[in-house]
């Protein structure tokens, strides 16, 4: 069975989202096709709609978990499940996904990252993307407990390796 | 987009699943892949499963929405989605599809029937195949209220035209 | 711990939903208060307020889980639970209640219907309160499956009796 | 209508709760009790037990938003919703809420917490109890967005005071 790879991070209402982030994020959605990996996410916009852009690029397939309706997904998914749940979509994203790959990010990425650990799936935290992703790789959020499962990366390219190995582990 | 097209029915636990019900199943999903829709499920076995095995084998892409785990994945399912939310994830099914095709069924599939209802998506049932689906067709649940949007077909060639011909308008 | 037992059935939209069902389900709510139950429902008119009516008539306590929003709540409800999950909630009221008592109903009820017989929650019909449940009272639904945990009865009365029966068994 | 409040924080198979964060979560329990609120939380042990003994003794009303079952349940609960959704109930307690309170707190706290933040939920934050709370009191996540609707506070008696506040504006 192919492999599932979310990218979780934030949409295109988050004023700081940094072009560098996007870029990233468009990377990530590109090598995870290249890989023959499946993209899962929320379907939106921002880092998700990035990350689906790039692997429709490289004829990925992309999978996006929308809150409420087909009208809130972006134009390079593939496949729109509609759960009807609001935000609480977000824990399906967590628990369908063998990797979770985060890039920037408020709220709501923080809600996934929570779930992410609470179901101790591997996390990839991509530095230098912004937001409450870089907040955890400067340490801050070190202390919560002692879950061992996640990984901070440098790079697209990085965090594809990290994923891939972390899958056939 | 491509559509989404949703095949309900009896797991492989119904005893009075018949061979009919679950050929029927397995000629809709390859009817579905060759209309280049996908197959939307509840990844399980009996109805399920030969739908997918049929969408597979005129290469289509088949999603399963599970109830827990991805143990519980019937072989033929491209995209396992884990909902996490035990039957609770049939509400997802439904409110994902663009029609949904009703093959035999028990009580799951009777509480299918009822979120087609009140999502007002339309539901085609297709006679003959047994369970719920034909205790429906010989009218018994005519009286619940005045809802238009179910349809009496006679087989799987009949129950994909009448998907498409739903779809398309 | 005291006994939750919910109250099922149509509301205040449903244009067959007779005074005598009104009346039997305000007399149930008043039975649940004084056997010191507690009434969970689904927060809203027709059926469900006026159980709820008659639960605070007799100085019981109500819950309501809620769709969407407290907005929808009826007046006699203690505690409304918000769940975010619209039609969805219907899963909640079964699966936290001992007992189920259904009255009239349309398709949200044959829901509720269905889960209660997918989860095994003993389920109660009051046969003469029309809709749903009286097409399950006139055996419409017998060949289902073989569940046998439901039970047809005549009265609000007969009804209560019923449910501290199986509660206490 | 009655105020409801929550209670959030760790169970009790956090290691680091400390003795003076359960007594801070009784004596919240009872000064919701004695404010006339009902406390909602999540039904488990630690944090969520020490506030409905609180409640309790104070003859306060408790509800209990469960994961899966009612053997989860502490036995200061009154009223008990079975959620079977595993962790994402959590939405649910924060989404039923006027306020929502935080104590201590590991991933499972910080999953509540970003709800609260998503649903814009006024949050109350008790300096000095550990865990996330005190994470998030020394600011280390001030900067993920603009939010301003949480609040840090020094006891029990500030806490629900500040609560009162809250809700009658």
């Amino acid at each position: 069975m192919k492999k599932l790879i979310s990218i979780i991070g934030s949409d295109d209402s988050d004023k700081n989202l940094s072009t560098y982030a996007l870029e990233t994020a468009e990377e990530i959605g590109g090598l995870i096709a290249q890989k023959n990996g499946i993209l899962i996410c929320g379907g939106g916009g921002g880092v998700m709609e990035a990350a689906c852009k790039g692997a429709k690029e490289k004829n990925g397939i992309t999978v996006g978990i929308l809150p409420k309706s087909k009208e809130e997904v972006n134009k390079y998914v593939d496949i729109p499940i509609i759960s009807g749940l609001g935000n609480r979509r977000n824990s399906i994203i967590v628990y369908t996904s063998d990797v979770i790959i985060a890039i920037a990010g408020r709220w709501g990425t923080l809600n996934e990252i929570s779930y992410s650990m609470i179901y101790n799936k591997p996390l990839i935290l991509i530095k230098g993307t912004g937001g409450i992703v870089d907040q955890i790789c400067n340490k801050e959020l070190e202390k919560i407990n002692d879950s061992k499962n996640y990984y901070f990366v440098n790079s697209a390219t990085e965090a594809i390796e990290k994923a891939i190995k972390l899958i056939e582990n």
